[in-house]
């Protein structure tokens, strides 16, 4: 029996869950949050109930001591010995990674290197890998990367109509992200569907704050909606996803603003929030919709309406597709939006009742089970995935 | 009986045919390149022999006024006050324009108010009107907006997910082109399809060197992949279709360019050329991948798969789909192309006949006659949509 951290650090914060392996079973968790700010706040599930303290934690490697302390003091491990091995989520892997990987200093290096093409958040991930390396010498580390799974990708998939010396010279191409998660719903749909992943062609819809779909052929990514960076594909709770390119010079010069000013209003104020000037979150737009909000009404419209397109693009990408998921905040409990994304796919092989769709939170089938496509509603579960890759390639 | 002008003026050129109406009969038709340059050509068809001269032409009324004498002296036309009116593309009509009009003082100022988002092809759109309007004061101008038939788009289509005052204060949305193309072809595939076009779901793929598909419902475009400009959407000969909007920075920093020396790689060094690093023309490519050149593949693949896609996304979008329309130069002729689009959409009902894909530049149809999606070919032929509506609105 073994025990297992998995972490997903950013730049002030970090979560973390420590597994026992191979059962699965989580320990506990928590978070630590404003890390480096003052009134930081470290919270952690003991016997399913949240503890906070709020105190001031200058940087990663304090924070993770002071989590190491709390386990030990709270009776959840003997000793920091009992850490078996971390695995780190880490959002670029480049075309470096295509798996998980044990973290050597050369590897670390080259998540470094990679840092370029992900700049807000590998170097948060770094500092979360060396915290712990710090006040864990003794446990393995590895890295699981965002990306990773999506590097199965034909070049046709991956490529943009660049001059080509783009992608050779700068590493320009489609990457795609929350690969840990389509890569976890995917397997989990193998096995509801009682039918080998080789056979499946499915269409995972990860639908949080961030959006992202994949083409999943068997158990490889083929295509998915982000791009070379998580602004592209569908409109997400502040992301504008894909916009017409010739946008960006031209709203430069009608705002003032430089290119990264305007990437940063893609990045940070577009999306819902763009659409609604009120709010990024998909409960209060429900909300306002259902009071007839018009605005919120149209966010709606625009959110479900391109992610209702992706399916069908993906559909027409594999030739067909066996079973279209949902996963992620909103994929997970939004019967709304996951009803607006399925009406009118009959044409198709989608068949799927309003009474299932009801389910919040937890796997379910949604679609009738004479329906050629199947339907199903499975919660993400990365740590896990983090978790069983530091078992496989640590232990 | 009628004669009407058909005019598409560019900066330094402009085509025309001249039509008598309403028998359609095509009396002549003609091109003037290099106006205002030295050695300007002037070609014009007579019975059926293209007759070109080379001479200075200094600017577009010079040009308009030798047209006229060379129709006059062909004997085409006896008097220039036989043309009863004249029709000019325009390129952009922004939210002003769902429908052709007839040209006064007051509209001509609109039209040039909307250069802003057309910078490029209104003002020669505009030096064309005036041109012939000196030569020709009898005879009555009339407007075809690229952009008027995909006004109909629902706000869900047009609308991209960005802060709402960029549509509001700029006029920032989608507004989409080839609109009249995809008006002929889809109103031509309801008499082919010998049903009324109110009942038809139809997908339009205009395929020349500029390329956009469009979802045409009960004969109104709701959506299309166009966006705010001709650069969005699938690959094209030169530019790059939807990418990444991040990626605007990314190559700024990366090349030392300006936000407009980057828009300008992505609308004449991108598409099919950039992949290639050798051609935009498709029939270039095609024998290059005959050839076995690997990235001559690799750039049909991506302009296939992209339209593909499309096919699959509009399909979604309308709840099935009733007909697939291919026209334009690649369109009317690419069998290659047209095969790699087609393959693999049989899970929505699309049956085609390889053998009935040999067809180059004709109507006809490639599906099966059991083929509950048909597939048609349509030459398009926006210069009769021009006349048409010159008679509909001066006559």
């Amino acid at each position: 029996m073994k025990k297992v951290l998995a972490v997903n650090a950013g730049s002030s914060s970090f979560k973390f869950q420590l597994f026992e392996m191979p059962s699965e079973h989580v320990i506990t968790k928590g978070i630590v949050e404003r890390i480096g700010l003052n009134e930081s706040i470290f919270t952690i599930t003991v016997d399913g109930e949240k503890k906070t303290e709020v105190t001031d934690i200058p940087n990663h490697a304090v924070a993770v001591q002071m989590l190491v302390e709390r386990l030990t003091n709270f009776g959840i491990i003997q000793s920091l010995q009992e850490i078996d091995a971390v695995g780190h989520r880490v959002v670029h892997g480049g075309e470096k990674f295509s798996d998980s990987v044990l973290i050597t200093d050369e590897i670390l290096s080259e998540i470094e290197a990679l840092s370029e093409l992900a700049p807000l958040h590998n170097p948060a991930n770094i500092i979360g890998i060396k915290a712990f390396k710090e006040v864990l010498p003794h446990a393995p580390a590895i890295a699981v990367f965002d990306t990773a799974f999506h590097q199965s990708m034909p070049e046709q998939s991956y490529l943009y109509s660049l001059p080509y010396e783009y992608y050779r010279d700068y590493g320009i191409r489609k990457y795609g992200f929350h690969g840990t998660s389509h890569k976890y719903v995917s397997e989990r749909a193998s096995e509801l569907l009682g039918r080998p992943i080789e056979q499946l062609r499915l269409i995972s819809c990860h639908l949080g704050n961030g959006a992202s779909i994949a083409a999943i052929e068997g158990g490889k990514s083929i295509d998915t909606s982000m791009g070379f960076t998580p602004l592209a594909g569908v409109a997400m709770g502040t992301r504008s996803g894909n916009i017409d390119p010739a946008l960006l010079p031209f709203i430069m010069e009608k705002t003032n603003k430089t290119a990264e000013e305007v990437l940063d209003v893609l990045n940070k104020k577009s999306g819902l929030l763009g659409i609604t000037e009120m709010s990024s979150d998909l409960r209060d737009i429900e909300g306002a919709a259902e009071e007839g909000n018009e605005r919120a009404e149209l966010a709606l419209q625009v959110f479900a309406s391109r992610i209702h397109k992706y399916i069908g693009s993906y559909a027409a990408r594999m030739s067909g597709v066996d079973a279209i998921i949902f996963t992620a905040g909103i994929g997970e409990n939004s019967t709304e939006v996951r009803e607006r994304v399925l009406r009118g796919l009959e044409f198709m092989g989608v068949y799927w009742d309003p009474a299932l769709n009801k389910v919040r939170g937890e796997e379910a089938f949604l679609s009738y089970p004479h329906s050629p496509v199947k339907v199903i509603v499975i919660p993400t579960n990365e740590e896990v995935m983090i978790a069983r890759d530091a078992v496989r390639l640590a232990m």
